[in-house]
């Protein structure tokens, strides 16, 4: 058993697709024994956002604090707040927008796909 | 992509081991599209505990509130609360008892393995 806590972890600017104001945490990797999937942990502060990206990995997000919109690229879009559950399926786009003075911050797991 | 919320999805006893005052959220599962991991989100009221039980798949966990101990059958023992992050691997046995007078919550990653 191995323990943590999110604090240990470093804080990385997520950069991809202009967000801003955005860190992500890789809580638990393949470097813990974790060969599956990964959990991260997200802040987005106040006016900040994650740009409209896709990838082959889906996403279950847990919705910890705050209030976002959470967007696709087809004009769907869900306002989610605290104990919040969503799931992205694999490919399809996605981005997340601050809407309040607040942090928002979720979890996220993500599979760990063999490189090819 | 889906959302929902965690009073959305039932809320069921955890029975296994003698376990008393704990109960499971499946939130997102296979029914949701998730092939790969199911995400679970467990209560453990004051004076409850999940019994000493183990099983084939790892876990990844994240408290979200209260305190408890987390143990194994080798001695080992954490005290986690929030923000700790624990990574149990494959077949090693765990128990969960609640220390205090607050529901200990966590989320629950584990992997949908091939049924053989």
């Amino acid at each position: 058993m191995l323990k943590k806590n999110y604090h240990d972890v470093a804080e990385e600017d997520v950069t991809l697709a202009g967000s801003t104001g955005a860190t992500i945490r890789w809580l638990i990797t393949e470097k813990d024994g974790a060969l599956r999937y990964a959990m991260r942990r997200f802040e987005i502060k106040p006016g900040g956002h994650i740009g409209l990206h896709n990838h082959p990995e889906e996403h279950e997000i847990y919705v910890m604090s705050g209030k976002a919109r959470i967007f696709n690229d087809k004009g769907e879009e869900f306002i989610a707040g605290s104990g919040d559950v969503l799931f992205v399926p694999p490919n399809e786009k996605h981005g997340y927008e601050n809407l309040v003075e607040e942090t928002f911050t979720f979890l996220c797991v993500i599979p760990i796909l063999e490189k090819k």
